[in-house]
């Protein structure tokens, strides 16, 4: 099943205005790449058509319940087309909101346009398919153009990647690790995985989501007004991008009390993108503890922040909420 | 010279409760290196003893003003010992301030606490203190321990450069190039770079700074009324976090259009951390371009929030700042 949502992979150049729109649909798309009917046989349907920086959470929500509406099918695996700038968000969302799904889903993007030469659509579409015909595995993937070779695609856990380049092909990096799955030249499907990527087997759809969610960056400078602002416009949990091993400054000493007094859920990530957050190994790492927030490990911001969302909407209170952020569903740690 | 700052290079472990604390002094710090001695005369003096997460930009103006009162001294080269946290932040800072600085500068820090054996302390003191004495170069550079190989130290131009692994000791990395220079293991320096860091060599000290700028990380779900919160405590200038080439939705049109009314700078980057913003590329970079973002190339996000932080305090108005973000001064672009 091929589900189009937009981005560049389903958009063409316009020779007008010489920009980029979305225009093709899902049947375009798998009739555009006529090696794909050799893979399998692929029903078409068109979603939406919009840009992923201009998706929102409601998006996410309508990909979901389209997916689990597909959870007793036939299907072998789930395409979705999508473009690549929020894709991470996206794949993030649905890996814990359909933990479990018994069947593969790939998201599928491309970084040029698919009637350019250049052009990674039919490639990245092509390895997909085959990734979810042959893999024999479960989860929520983003596969696209891989870094090192020119025909080589990487399959990446939707809860380990980011989009790490604006232009090049092989913009999207597993961080920490290799892809969970490479599909080579040839198109056979190499495992780099030893875990299954949903930590439990059993399909447990939760579909809810909050958006009452920040996401600071902090840096030198930054005004703890900003944060009080947060706490009075009803915000209900902070995902903050800490310095180094998952810091901010004394300066937010007493604002972080204050959210913490007004039960908002506080997680600590790394601005660093890369390693591990570790609050136990300096005095402020330690103060910021006492003062409640959650280490979050390795997940990146920008899975916390989708975890968060998904994770307030579907618990009762903050010591519920905390619990699902530090549950390990969908291979984000 | 060499002026300390604080941060792991100027800390030991402490073995009652096993956190790091901020502890040597600089003259601790030249005594524990004997081998600096060999590589030249250092003084040394504590401008303060802070981790570099509690630095804020009056810390970075009392360590430009130090440095601005040694522009006419003997000094072949000063060395900063810093935080690694924020360390890339200070140096952005220090670029723009002390344009066209008469010798060079090097920010030094460390991973691990100069007593222990895993310590890279001493060799990125040696290093740098050799790449000061040695590389016959003008700027402001971030000396820390390469990536490839266990005893190579980057010297990283210092508005380039971001910290990309929150633990592991070759954690920074120049973005979209190689680092500037490379000091060997056996202390040759290595250059990478054609052009001077300094586009202009005059010296032109510019030392005043604003922090009334926000740093704004563009996802799905982000709730403009923040923008709306930002306008009306006084901010004055937007660096935007966006998605891929520099994108933000379409539910940020409005107070994007409010923001530029109310005359704020706002300039766009990309979470990509890698590659270069171009906003002509899709429709929505181009409406944004029309609302009147400015695109800043490939300068990182943090080098941009301080960038604009330094040209809103050393302009006049708007138009004054905007030239002033996009004048290549020590290397950003």
């Amino acid at each position: 099943m091929l589900l189009s949502t937009g981005g560049t992979i389903a958009s063409k150049v316009d020779y007008r205005t010489g920009a980029v729109t979305p225009a093709l649909s899902a049947s375009d798309l798998n009739e555009a790449v006529p090696e794909l009917g050799k893979i399998a046989n692929i029903d078409a349907e068109v979603l939406f058509s919009e840009y992923s920086e201009n998706l929102q959470p409601d998006h996410w929500t309508k990909i979901a319940k389209k997916l689990d509406s597909l959870a007793n099918s036939d299907y072998k695996g789930i395409l979705i087309a999508h473009g690549t700038d929020t894709m991470h968000y996206t794949s993030s969302f649905l890996s814990f909101a359909l933990a479990g799904f018994p069947i593969p889903v790939a998201l599928v993007g491309s970084q040029r346009s698919s009637d350019r030469p250049s052009s990674d659509a039919a490639l990245n579409l092509i390895a997909a398919s085959t990734f979810l015909v042959e893999s024999n595995t479960k989860g929520i993937f983003l596969v696209m153009h891989h870094n090192e070779d020119d025909q080589t695609v990487a399959c990446h856990a939707g809860t380990r990647v980011r989009k790490n380049h604006t232009s090049k092909r092989g913009a999207f990096e597993t961080m920490g690790g290799n892809p969970a799955f490479i599909v080579t030249p040839t198109l056979e499907i190499q495992k780099n995985i030893q875990d299954d990527f949903f930590k439990d087997i059993k399909y447990n759809p939760r579909m809810k989501i909050d958006t009452k969610v920040s996401l600071v960056k902090y840096h030198p400078g930054y005004d703890p007004k900003l944060i009080e602002n947060l706490i009075q416009t009803g915000c209900r949990a902070i995902i903050f991008e800490g310095t180094g091993l998952g810091h901010v400054g004394r300066t937010m000493y007493d604002v972080v009390k204050k959210a913490k007094e007004n039960d908002l859920f506080l997680g600590m990530t790394s601005q660093c993108i890369d390693g591990r957050v570790r609050m136990t190994v300096y005095e402020s790492g330690r103060d910021l503890l006492e003062l409640g927030i959650t280490p979050l490990e390795n997940m990146t911001p920008e899975t916390s922040l989708v975890k968060a969302m998904w994770a307030l909407g579907n618990s009762k209170n903050a010591d519920e909420m905390k619990l699902l952020m530090l549950e390990n569903i969908a291979s984000e740690f």
